[in-house]
Formats: C-alpha cells, sequence, structure tokens
C-alpha cells in the first residue's frame, strides 16, 4: 500500500482520499451528520449553495472564517453540536474544504472527510477499501499551505502506518516529521496562522473543540451516483 | 520582516525570491559560476536551450536525472566542478530548478539560486536587500513536494531567523520543523524520494556533494533586464 500527502490538494487523486480541512469544514461536516443530518451537500461555489436552499434543506458555510449572508449557519462545529438535524439536508461552502473536496471528487471514488476528530475511524474506512495507494489532500488556507491540515495528515499517516505496511511519500514525511514535533494537538493547530485567525475572530472555541484526536467515528463519505449539478453529497 | 517558505512554486513572489532545488538545479548553478562561467541562462524548455547554442555557449541539464540528449553536460555539481568554464555562457534546462525560476522571475525582482551549499550566503544577500518579504521557493520534483528542498528552506529559515526579527509563515514553520527533525543534511537529502532515485541512477555523489552546508559564498543572482527571449539571465 502506497501512502501520499498533498500539502495542498493536487490535479488528480487516486481511488481512495481522505480530504482535511480540520479548521473547521471537516470537522463541522461530521458533526451535522452526528447531529442526524440525511446527506451533506459540499458546493462548488456559495451562489450555488444559496440556489439549493428549499423545503428542509439548510445552508451552512463562511468565507473569511464568518457566516455567508444568507446561510442560515456558520462553519461552526460547537454551532452544529447545539442544533439538531434531524432529516435534514445541509449545503456547505467554505472558503477551503468544499472546494479541495471537489477537486478530490473528480478523480477519487471513495472520498473521505476526515479531521482530528474522526481520525481513527477514517484511516480505518480508507485502510479497509483502497487496494493500492491512499491519499491525504490537505485544503490549506486560500491556496497556501496550512500547518494545521499537515499535522492532521501526519496524526493520520500514524494511524495508517500502525494498520499495516506501507510506502509513503515526501508529503507523508513531512507530516509525520510536524506530527512529531508537536505532540498536543491543541497546540498546533492553536500556532498555525488559521488557528491563530480564528481565535482573533472569537472562535477559539471551535479550535479547543476540532483538536480532539479520535473521538469521533463518523466518517462522511462521498455517496457515488447521488451528486446533483455543482454539489457532491456525502453520507455517513 | 516576514518570511513566506512555498513548499512547491506558487503563482506570485514579492520582490526577493530564493529559489531552491538543491539536487541539483540550484547546486549545479552555483558550480558552473564558481568555476568561471561568465553567466548562467535559464530557459524555459529544452529546445529553447537548443537554440542558444553558439560560440562559447555551452549546454546542461537533465530530464529524469539523465542528460539531454544534444546537451554537453547533464546537471551534475560533480561534473561541472571539474571542468573550467571560464569565459563561457552556460545554458541550463532541467526538470523543476529552471521552472521554478522561471515562476520566481515572473514577479520577483531579486531573484537568488540557493543550495545547502551556498545557504548562509544566499541568505544574507536577500537579507541584505529584502524590504517587507523574503520568499523562498522550493522547486519540488515533478509537481510534487521534495524533502529535499523543504529541508534546505528550513536551513534557509534558520540563518535568515538569526539575523533578524521576522514573522514566519506556516510554510516556514513546516521547514523548520523538517529542518529540526534531521540534523544531519546527508541524511535528510538521501531519504528523500529524489535522493533516493539519484542514487539508483547511480548519483549518489551529487547527492552528497550537495549535502555541504555553506561551504560556498557564490550565489548566483538575476541580473535585471539581461534576460534573452524565453531565458533567464544568472550572474554572480
Amino acid at each position: 500500500m502506497r501512502l501520499r500527502v498533498d500539502l495542498l490538494p493536487h490535479g488528480s487523486y487516486p481511488d481512495t482520499v481522505l480530504v482535511v480541512d480540520v479548521l473547521r469544514a471537516t470537522t463541522t461536516a461530521s458533526v451535522y451528520l452526528e447531529r442526524g443530518a440525511e446527506s451533506l451537500l459540499l458546493t462548488s461555489s456559495p451562489e450555488r449553495a444559496l440556489e439549493l436552499r428549499g423545503e428542509g434543506v439548510l445552508l451552512g458555510g463562511e468565507r473569511g472564517g464568518l457566516p455567508i449572508p444568507g446561510f442560515d449557519f456558520g462553519n461552526s462545529p460547537i454551532e452544529a453540536d447545539s442544533q439538531n438535524f434531524t432529516g435534514k439536508v445541509v449545503v456547505m461552502n467554505t472558503t477551503n474544504g468544499t472546494g479541495a473536496a471537489h477537486v478530490a471528487g473528480k478523480s477519487g471514488k471513495h472520498v473521505f472527510l476526515a479531521s482530528l476528530r474522526n481520525a481513527h475511524a477514517a484511516a480505518r474506512r480508507a485502510r479497509a477499501i483502497a487496494v493500492e495507494e491512499i491519499a491525504i489532500a490537505c485544503a490549506g488556507t486560500d491556496g497556501r499551505v496550512g500547518l494545521e491540515d499537515v499535522y492532521t495528515a501526519g496524526v493520520l499517516c500514524e494511524y495508517l502506518m500502525a494498520m499495516s505496511s506501507v510506502t509513503i511519500d515526501d508529503g507523508a514525511r513531512i507530516a509525520l516529521m510536524v506530527r512529531r514535533n508537536t505532540p498536543d494537538p491543541l497546540e498546533a493547530l492553536s500556532s498555525s496562522t488559521h488557528g491563530i485567525a480564528l481565535d482573533r475572530l472569537g472562535l477559539g472555541e471551535d479550535v479547543r473543540y476540532s483538536a480532539q484526536p479520535s473521538t469521533s467515528t463518523l466518517v462522511p463519505v462521498l455517496a457515488e451516483g447521488q451528486d446533483v449539478e455543482g454539489a457532491l453529497r456525502f453520507v455517513k
């Protein structure tokens, strides 16, 4: 088994991909499903999200860390955790995470949304289905590498390497070094440029919530053949 | 002063850029100038390099680590070190390094070719001329992050941070972690995917040659306004 880490989303992906945007899209996505949402629709643009509004459909997302006008929710896992989404479809659009999922979804078949909270479960799901290669796609922030995503990729690599023998690329080597440099996940997320920015916006609690490794077993997975135009559908 | 590390070449650069392709283009480029070359012309394609052949002009470059048919030299610092290039112009085209220089040269004004061998001198030159920001552009290998370049960027960051107070981005944080994880430069370069590939091609001596930090003070710099079409001119 080969294990590859893209520190930013890359052009082409193998069958099995773990998409990571730990602050906060892939963390929040899991919480929507934990709190009862039937499915998630990750759109390619905020405009497409607004078009999908309808009965039983709620909109969540952010730009620059803040809620998008006309959306029902921001991109906050704590906000999501306080609500009940039973039977709802949540349409998501965020600055980095939903775009990374679309890049991965172009060629990937088994696409999972991974975060620190579901890291062990996500690694297990990917390992169970992958044949030759697992790719981890870090979303980054505004086209730049994000320490928080590379750190999370390092945690995923540790789990995957403990599950079976894998050959790793330089991206995985770098992610493992970043992970091993900072044992405390909260320290890693808080010291990232994006973590600092969220704290300044008064969203430090979201950073702390996102920094709890393997406290959830729910892994959003791309529902094949169930996309709607301009959106990828993820289910639990 | 801001310090930014791009783990792969990015779209737009500030005035001052250090381009890193330690295995082997930026290492070899310095050696050509040390061995007397008057200037280097880094072309955007091998075809353009062949067109520039002429009196007093030699061609050096590689594809897949091997010399390009019709070129005079490969991309080997050891081969370059054994020759005398006094008064010659060396036209270079390589898989990753010359392309990274062209990306940096599009918006960068003070563009330096940095390697481990000239790391301290390159950091000093960049620090002396930069006003607000220094960017380090890692060339990578075939569009993928290269551990060897990120490691070298980490060494450059250490020097730059010792010279004055700088604010760093997540790319620089990651490069510093990679550097600190592996104190021995030869171990870092040899364990990279590209270092392993060169060793398999029988070019392990080039890896060892490239892994000698700050043994040279020569830093190739972009000669402003002296480009020829399809090529950037670098001088010492």
